[in-house]
């Protein structure tokens, strides 16, 4: 199944993408209910016509969160975002989530009361039913591994490789933010290590704060575009990074892009804080992450019917395969595109 | 939501039991197509008429497992059998996997490597898809996050909660021999830890090592039940032991029941090894857990259709709630049923 079983290949030389790939070399789907396998954001299964959508995503302290700037209750609430995003990246509906969790005895009953008060939180906001779950114990940290379950009738469902030449790329919301987020709070940290008398100093940026800690899934999105009658031509959520993003769809596509920088969508808060850290506003957009936004592609011929949709950015669009991956930048240069995107293989808190 | 949030109540004094029914009552099913939430073997969706059933398992390195003595070949075909066994312990018939993992960088992607290889191997044996999943880091051990999906018609489905009186307990294959494998491992390790030269002595306990490391699930016992025409009241895999699964029947049916000890299917090499290490055989197969065999109850209207297999042992009859949980043992006295099951919540290795 898998050759050379006597080296020894660190995991880091593949990243968590190369793993992934590797792993679905050796994997062949077999049932004609599982209509599409590893390669999405999420699986797709076959249910009497209908489609069920599942997607799981692990968090691991130390790893995706630090318990030192990340409540409990907002952790809880994120773990189900970022699932239900990968729901919503399916343009499908969330109805169940499975919360498996391993916890150490650090914790107390009433920690874990606070955890799952935001994960029923966020079942509560976005209409999904908590049904099942396992909970074992941990020799170290806190890890929560969640699977989000939703629905969608079968020509609704958008993969991620349907994007054709031209068409539009779209991003919702703004991008950046939630990475300037965790740099505030990783400063502060920073500060309250060495002086834990120091009170942090927030001041004026919620925005970026909440945009990290309490993330939003794009069920508006959804609801929009069903609403307007656009079916995506292809869609992924953004959780490493535009760039990468872009590059998974392009990929699976077999196609180009070009994306312009002067229409990347950046609060003002992301530009003010990146230029506080010298951090380039560009490059936090592109390859920040946990942004959750939803970026697809749409045919020409649906650029009227969402042109006037302040909350969706026209960026680019999609070319030959041929053509690359590219940026223009602001001073018309066309900038190779890289996915330097968040790699959960690496420490990230 | 939660009260009392400004104590510290330690998690131990619940258990793992303890703080699913504590979490349980905090949810609440909105969904129509949440058919049965947490509480049994699996949560059941409905999905345009048929069931989908959802089931998930967390392994953790330390905690459910010890890669001194379990490889991860076995380890990865045994994550992949615990939760099909939940998917047949609802008379549903698995279909897909999906597989969370969390990895230190002490693993080389050939270790991954067999860890997959024996996760697809026992997707290959039971006919199942893996479908999707998550990969990322761990700062300390591996974490493995399983969740199992299975389909059934929505009359087949089994609960734990429909055992009535003088229905019939059945169990298949036998019982206590996975922990008597885990004590003969634990033994061995210890006796390498004091001196690496001795090798380890497992001669003629083969069974007892395979029923510990490479446990089977109940494909056949579903089939046969639907084949001989026997739909079970009542049903549950046997992950934690006999006496922890029957309370659990017992109790969300309402009823109480009667254990007979004689009637314990026990393997001889169970009861040998047993002896050797001076501990009760009974002991070992009423909480010894890990067996991954079928408790189920039957109307004594189908006696005749399962008496003469071999697989399967009647052990006992339900009772009425207020006749409690007892097991006649072999001197004709009556012994009340503790569930001192194997607790997740506690180290086991």
């Amino acid at each position: 199944m898998f050759e050379n079983a006597n080296n020894r290949t660190e995991l880091s030389q593949l990243g968590e993408f190369g793993l992934i790939n590797h792993i679905a070399k050796a994997v062949e789907l077999k049932n004609p209910e599982s209509v599409k396998g590893i390669g999405d954001d999420a699986a797709v299964i076959n249910a009497n016509g209908n489609q069920v959508v599942v997607t799981t995503d692990m968090l691991v302290e130390g790893v995706h969160f630090d318990l030192v700037y990340c409540p409990l209750k907002h952790l809880g609430y994120k773990s189900i975002v970022v699932n239900l995003s990968d729901v919503y990246a399916m343009n499908a509906q969330p109805k169940q989530v499975v919360v498996a969790m391993a916890v150490s005895n650090r914790f107390s009953l009433e920690a874990i009361e606070e955890l799952y008060a935001g994960i029923l939180m966020a079942c509560k906001h976005y209409g999904v039913d908590l049904v099942g779950g396992d909970t074992t114990s941990s020799q170290s940290g806190l890890v929560l591994s969640i699977t989000a379950i939703g629905a969608a009738k079968e020509e609704n469902i958008v993969y991620r490789n349907g994007a054709k030449e031209n068409d539009l790329i779209c991003v919702t919301g703004d991008l950046g933010a939630a990475y300037m987020g965790l740099q505030l709070l990783k400063r502060e940290k920073q500060v309250f290590l060495e002086n834990p008398n120091v009170q942090p100093d927030f001041e004026g940026n919620d925005y970026l704060l909440e945009r990290q800690l309490k993330p939003e899934a794009q069920d508006e999105t959804i609801r929009i575009l069903s609403e307007v009658g656009v079916k995506p031509t292809s869609m992924i959520d953004i959780s490493d990074g535009l760039a990468s993003e872009i590059m998974h769809i392009c990929t699976q596509s077999d196609k180009g892009c070009l994306i312009y920088e002067s229409k990347l969508p950046i609060d003002e808060k992301t530009y003010e804080q990146a230029r506080a850290f010298n951090l380039d506003p560009t490059v936090c957009a592109m390859n920040g992450g946990e942004d959750y936004e939803l970026l697809f592609t749409i045919s020409l011929a649906d650029y009227e019917k969402i042109r006037s949709r302040a909350d969706i950015s026209i960026i680019g669009h999609i070319t030959a395969a041929s053509e690359g991956y590219y940026m223009l930048d602001k001073s018309d240069h066309r900038v190779e595109l890289k996915a330097q995107g968040w790699d959960a293989m690496k420490p990230n808190v």
